[in-house]
C-alpha cells in the first residue's frame, strides 16, 4: 500500500508524470509485488511447515532451497517423493530424517501436535502404507496428531470395527485404499466427521492403476467424503490438518 | 431328423442303451447338423423354464414363439425386458402375470422352488430395485426360493449388519449396486457361499453409466466374489439357480 | 427399540452417565442390530437438516417419507434432484419451498447460520449456477452462512481479483467450474481455508460430459484441494458445512 | 485509459487526494465492479466484433445484453450457439441476420474486411458445414476476408487438389473434419500458413462423437497445425482473425 | 478371547447347544470387536487350505506367517504371486513346493480331492498357461479335482470340440482367455454348469492389456457365465472350488 | 475439360495409344486439376453402382443427386442411412424401393451377380440384421450373390455348425455381431476365405455401444480376418463386393 | 486317423468320388474329433507356408515345431515376433534367415511369387518400417510379390503422389500408419483394390500407443478399407496374400 | 529434375516472369511427380532452418542426412529428440551444439531473430521445463526473439501476475504446463495475442500422462487458444515462430 501512495504522491508533488504513472498503474495489480515473499512469508506467519516436493530435482537443487528456507526462519521443512540416493546427497549437507517406505525426509523437529483433534490414516491393505505414511507424517510435520489404522479393507469387515471408537473420535479421516475403494464408503457411512479418500494404484488388471478406486471413491453414496488423486497422500495429509486447525473467521 | 428318430427307436427297441443313447445325444447337435431343437429340448428335459428377450421384438412375434413352446410341453416362461406396450398386446393372447419394476412378464406357475437353499438378492439402494427384481424373478421361476434385501447401501453399515443371519445363510448371493458398488466387497467379506455381483447404471457424473461400479466390483478384494453385465439381473438370477441346483457329477 | 429406551431410561435415573450412554449409543447401530432408526436418531440429536435424495421417487413416497420425519420431530427437510413436476405434487401435501434452478425443495425454515465462517461459493459461469445453488441452499439449510460468487471463471481473471478480499475471508471455499475446471487451481493459490471442487457437466465435445474438468481438479496443483463427483452440489455443500462446523475433539 | 489519466490528473490538480485514489486504484480492475465494462472498452478500441454465447441464454437475456453494448457504441455484435426459436424472439427487439446453419445471430453489420490476408475454411464434408459456418462467419464479423472450401476431404484427393491455389494462397487455413479427421494433416502439409484444427461430432460409432478426429488433428504429423475443442467453429474463426491480423509489437 | 472361550466351554459342558454355539460364532466377528483372529478360525474349521497374497511381501514376512499358520493347525498353505527369488529365500524356511509358471508355492500336501465333480480349466492359448496354472493349483490346494484343458482357442473350433465330453461332464468350467475372450461364450453355450471367465493380458496393441478381453466376457451372449478380473486365476479357483463344495442349506 | 476431350479426341484419331490414355486417365484427377466428375466417370466404366450416403441429406438434395446420375447414365443407385420419412419424399419424384429394415433405398434394377463366388453375411443375433441387411444390399447393388445367415451367435455352436458347408463354400464371408463379437473368431477359424468383420452397437452395459464388440473384434486370434466401423454394413458390403471381384493385373 | 485313412483309400479305389471326399474332408475337423492334424494337412494341401508366433515360445520349443513340419513336408515356414536372441539359438539346430527388423524369422527357401497381382506395402513413415516388414515377409513368404512403398506419409503428399502408378497397379495395398494414421484414407480415395490399414504404435502422447491411428482408420471415409490390430503386420500381409489368390468358386 | 531445370533458365531468360515461376514451382511438386526435393527447395528459398526428427534415427543416419542439407545450402539445422549418447557420435563428425535439458542439437549457427516481437514460453513448473526448452530452441532456430517465464503455475498466481508486462507484449505465448494444465486457460483470458498450448506428461495419477492437461486446454474458456500434442514443444515452437513471421498475402 505504501508504494501505490508513495507513488499516488509523486504524482501530487508532480515528481511523476501522469502518463509514467498511468503505465506503471496499469500493471499494478500484479507488478507490485514486491509482495513477491508472500508464500514464505505466510508460511512462517502461520507456523506450519514448508514443504518441497522432491520428484525431479537434484540433491543440489534441494539444498539449496533448505538453505534459502533456513535463512528465513524455517524451522521444519517436509521434503516429499524423495528417492533413497537423493536423500544421501541432501543428507551429507542438511541433516534429513529420511523415512523410507514414505520416501519423505523431514529437516528440523516434528512439531507438538496442535489443532481441534487426531487426524486418523485408515488403509484398506498393506500395500497402501507407504502412501498412507506420506499423508500421515504430512500431518504430523504440519502439526496433528495422527493415529494409524492400517490393513482394515472392507473384506474383513471386523477388522474396521474393532477399531470403531478410534474412528469415531475422530476430527478427519483420511481412507487410503486401492483396488475396489470401498473404505471411504463405509467409513464414510460411520464418522461424522470429514472424510478425505485417497485411491493408491495398487492392483492390478482392472484396477487401471488406482482409477477404479478413484472412480469409486468419487461416487461414494455415503456424504462428508471428498477425494484427492490416486497415490496423493500429500495432498491428503496436508488438507486434514488445515481441516484439524479450523478456528473461527469473524 | 431322421437319425435322431432312429436312435430314439433303437432306444425304445432296446438296440441301444440308454447311457449309449444319452452320450450320443449330447454331442448331437455337431454331429448331426440337422438337429436344431437342441434348446427346447434340453429344457423341457431339465425341467427348468425357458427364456425370452423380450427387447426389440414384437408382441406378435413373442407370442409366436410362447405357442412354440406351449406345444412343445413347456409349462413356464419367463419374458424379460418387456415394454409395459408390449405386455399388453402380448396379455391379448396369452395371460401373461407382468411385473411392470422388472420389466418382465411370466406365463405360467412358478414352480415350487427346489434347489440346496435360499438365494438372497441385496441391493445397495432403491433405484437398484428394478434390476433386483429381474434377478429375483428368474431366479424364482428358474426353481429357486429367493430372499429379498433391499436399500443395505454400505453408507449405512447397520442396515447390512441387521441381516447378518439371512445373508449367513444364503445358498448364493447377489449383490446388485450402482455407483461405487462396494456392496460386494462388503458382503463377500462376510459370507462363505458363492456372491454374484451385479453393477447397476444407477447414479451420475464419474459413475459412467455403471462402469464405476463394474470396475469396483471386478477388483474386489474378497474371495468368492465374480461379475456379470452392468444391470443383468437375467444373467446373475440364472447363474445363481445353476449355482444352488449343483449337484454330484460321478 | 426397548434396548435403546432401557438404556435412556438408565441415563435419566441416573444409573447410566451420560458420557456411557454416549459411547454405548455411538456403537448402538452396531451392537443392537435390529436398531435401524440410528439415522434420523442422530440427525434430530445434532440438529441438523434430514435430505431425501427425490430422484427417482414418486410425490406419494417423498411425503411419505415427510411424514415420517415430521413426526420424529424433523424441523426442516431438505429434498434434492426434485422435478418441478413431482413438487407440484408435493407442494399439495406438505407447504414446500421449490428453488427450479437447484431443482430443490425445503420444508420448513432455514435455520439461523452457525458455525465457524461464511462457505463462499464460487462459479466459473453462469451455466454452473444450477450446480451451485444446490451446493448453496444444502449448506445453509444444514446451517452455514453462504456467500455468492458466480461467474468469476479463471478466463477473465479480474472477475475473480475482484472479489479476493470475500474469498480470503473465506471458512471453506466451493469451487465450482466446467470446461477445464481450472477455477479450483486458481482458487486453491489464493486461499488457505479448504477448498472443495466440484466438477459440472458444463461444456461441449472434449469436456467429456464433466469428465475434463474433473481430471482438471484431481490433478490441481494447489494444495488444500479436494473433489467431489461431477454435479454434485449436494455433497459439496453438505461437506463445506461439516467443516464450517468442526469443533475440538477431546 | 482516459478514465486512469483523468482520476490521476484529479491527484496532480489535488481534487482527489492520495488516500482516495489509492483506494480506487487498488480495486480498479476488479473491485470496481462499476468497472465491469472493460471487456467492451477493449474491444470497441480495436474495433472488433463483440461475441454473446448463446446458450443457454433467454431471448430477454440476450436482448439486455445488446442493448447494453449498443449503447456502449459496439457497432456488430456476434451471438453464437443461437437456436431459431430463440432468435425469433431476439429478432422482434434486435433485427439480426439469423444463419440457422451455424445457428449464428448477427446484428449490425459485417465489417469490410481487413487483415494480412484471407482465411480459408476448409471442410471434409458436408456435414461438416454447421461449424464450418460458425467459423467463417465469426472470421467475418471479426474483420476478415473468408474464402469457403467445402466437401474437399482426403477419400477424393482431387477435390482438394483443384483448390490449391486457394489452399497456398491462404493466410489462415481452417481445416474441418469428422470422421478420421486427416484433413488438418493433409493441408497441413500442403501449405506454409498456420492451420487451426477443428475436430467435429461427424461420425458414428467409432468416432466416438469427435474423439477420435480430434485425437488424429492432435497427432498430426504436419508442422505448423494446432487443435481447438471438437464442434468449435468459434474458436477458431476468432483465432484465425487475430492471426489474420497480426502486427509488429516493438 | 475370553468370551469365546467361555462359550466353548458352554458347549463342552452342555449348557449350550452346538447349533446355538455355531450361530453365536458366525456372529462373533461383529459382536466381539476383540476378536481379530476368525479368519484362521474358519479356515481351521472348514478344513480349506490358507493362502497369502506373495506380492510385496518379504521372504521374512512370509515365513512369519507360515509359523503363525503352523501353529494355528494349519495344514496346507497357497502362496500366490510369488517371485522364484522370495520362493527360494523361503524354502531356506519352510519346505515349500514351488511352482514357477503359476508363480505359487505349497506347504504342505495338497488334499485328496472332495467335493461334486471336477473342475475344468481351459485356456485359449498356451500363453494363458500361466493364469490357468494359478487357478488349478489354488483348487486343488483347496480340495477340488481338475482337469487341464489348455490351448483349445476358438480359432481352432476342432480343438475344443475334441474334448466336448471333457467339458460336459465337468462341475465347474473357468474359461481362460486373453485377446478376444470369445472362448467363454463358447463354452457358455456349451454346457449346462457355471463358467468363470478369466481374462489375461495376453495379447498386444487393441488387447488393451486385457481390457478388451475382459469386456468380451462380460458381454457374453451365453448364460451361466460370470467375471473375474484380469489375469486373477486365484479368484476363478477359489469360487470354482467353493460353487463344487455346494451343499444344502436348511 | 478441354484436356480431356482433347485426350478422347486423340484416342478416336489414333494419335494416342489406348494404353498412353488409360495412364494419362488415371493421373488425371491430380494432373488436371479442372476435373472434377472423375467419380461419376470411374463407375460408369466400370459398371458397379453408385452410392448416396443419405444421412443428413433432404428428399430435394437426393432428387438432385439422383437426376444428375441418370443423366450420366448411372442405372442402378443405392441410397444408405436413409429415413422412412425422407424416403416417402425421395419416391414422389423417383421409384425407388425402399427397405426400411436396412435404412436403404435403391433406384433402378440390382443387377444379375457376378464375381468370383458367394458373399456370406452372417449374424449373431437378430438384432444385428438392420446392420446385416445394409451389407447384404450393398454387396447385392454392388453385383455380388449373397447368402445371409441370421441368428447364428457362438452361444449356440450348432446353429452355426448346421450350415458349415455354407460357409466354407464362402467366396468372402462377413461376420456381423454386437455384444462380445465372438462370431469373427469363431467363423475366422473355420473358413479360409477373407473375413470382415461388423461389431453392431447392439448389447447395453458392458457393450460400450459396440466398443466391446470392436476391441474383441481386432483381437481375433484367428488370420484372415479384418474389421470395419461399428455398424458399418455398407463399408463391408462394399468391400466384400470388392474382393468378389477380384482379377489378375498383369 | 482310420477314418481318414478309409476314406483316402475309398478315394484311391474309386469307391468314393474325388467331389464327395473333399466335402467330407472340409467338414473332418468337427465330425471326426480324434483329427487334431487338420491344419497342418490343409496348409500342406494348399501349398502356402506354415506360421509360428515366436513371442513367449523358448528355442527348444521352436526347435521341435520346425521338426515336426519338416516331417509333414512342410517346405517353408515363418517365424513371427522372434528375438534376436531366440533366432541365434534356433539358428543352432536349423538354418533360418533371420531379419532383425522385421523380427521375422524364415525356414526354407521364399516360394516364387504367384496370384492376381502386386501387394504394395506402404507406410507412413521410417518408424514404420518393422511392422511393414513383417507384412511384406508374411506376404511374401504365403506366395505374393511384394512392392515397398516406405515413407510416403500424407504430410509431403507429393512422396504419395510420386509413386501413384504403383499404387494405382496394387491388387492389394496395406496402409501402415502411427500417428494420425491418415495414409489409408488417402489411398483408399486414390485406389480402387481392397485396401488394409494396419495401426501402429509409433508416436507419443495423444497417440496412446496407436490407439489414435487404430480409431482414425476405423473412421475412414474411404469406401474398400479394413483395419486389423495395431501392429499387426503378420495379419495384414496374411490376409493380403489371402485376397491377392481369390479364385472363383463354383 | 530437367523441367526444374528449364524453368529456371527460362526465368533467368526473361522466357518467364518470376510471378509465373513461382505460381509453377508452387504447383511443382504435384505436377512434376518425380520432383522430391521440394522440401529442401522450400526451405532453403524461404532461409528458415531445416529440422531432423531424432527419435529412432542412428547417429550414421544423421549424420548423412546433414551432409545432404549442407550440400543444397542448408546453414542451420534443429535435430530433435536427439539423445545425448547419439549426440555425441553426431558431434565426432558435425560440431553441433547439444542442449541436454531439451535433447535438442543445433547445427550452425542460431539466426539473428526476425519477425513481428517476441514469443514467450511460459511454464507452469520446473518439471515442464524441458518441454519449453524444445519449444524456445525451435522457435529461436527458426528465426524467433523468445522470452522465457518458467515456473509460473496457476497455484501461485502472484508468480504469473509479476511479469504481466511480458506477457501483455508478447507477440505470440507458449503456454506449456502438465497435471491440470490451467496455465493456458488463464493466459488466454490475461493476452490478447495467439496462446498456443503445450500439454505435458507431468504428473501421475489421474494426470494420466499427460491427457488431463490436454483435455483442460481443449476445453479453455477463453478465446484464442489451441492445443498441440502432449510434450510436442517442437510444434509450439514451429507454429509460434510461423505466427510470429505473419506477413501480408496480397
Amino acid at each position: 500500500m505504501n508504494e501505490l501512495k508513495d507513488l499516488l504522491r509523486a504524482v501530487a508533488d508532480g515528481a511523476v508524470s501522469v502518463d509514467e504513472a498511468a503505465l506503471r498503474l496499469k500493471a499494478a495489480p500484479f507488478a507490485d509485488l514486491g509482495f513477491a515473499k508472500v508464500d514464505l512469508h505466510r508460511k512462517v506467519r502461520t507456523g506450519s511447515a514448508e514443504v518441497i516436493y522432491g520428484a525431479g530435482k537434484t540433491a543440489a537443487q534441494i539444498n539449496g532451497i533448505l538453505d534459502a528456507m533456513l535463512e528465513n526462519g524455517q524451522k521444519t521443512v517436509l521434503i516429499t517423493r524423495l528417492s533413497a540416493e537423493t536423500a544421501r546427497a541432501v543428507s551429507a549437507v542438511h541433516p534429513i530424517d529420511y523415512r523410507p517406505e514414505a520416501r519423505v525426509g523431514i529437516l528440523g523437529p516434528i512439531p507438538k501436535p496442535t489443532g481441534l483433534g487426531k487426524i486418523v490414516v485408515a488403509t484398506g491393505g498393506t500395500s497402501d502404507i507407504p502412501v498412507a505414511e506420506e499423508a500421515a507424517l504430512t500431518a504430523e510435520v504440519e502439526g496433528s496428531a495422527v493415529v494409524r489404522l492400517y490393513d482394515v479393507g472392507v473384506a474383513g469387515l471386523h477388522r474396521l470395527m474393532g477399531h470403531l471408537d478410534v474412528l469415531m473420535n475422530a476430527s478427519v479421516v483420511i481412507a487410503i485404499a486401492g483396488m475396489e475403494g470401498a473404505l471411504a464408503s463405509v467409513i464414510g457411512g460411520l464418522v461424522d466427521c470429514p472424510v478425505i479418500a485417497v485411491p493408491t494404484s495398487v492392483g492390478y488388471g482392472a484396477s487401471l492403476n488406482g482409477l477404479s478406486a478413484l472412480l469409486s471413491m468419487l461416487n461414494s453414496c455415503a456424504s462428508g467424503v471428498s477425494v484427492v488423486n490416486i497415490d496423493n497422500g500429500f495432498g491428503a495429509g496436508f488438507l486434514a490438518n488445515r481441516i484439524n486447525h479450523m478456528e473461527a473467521k469473524p
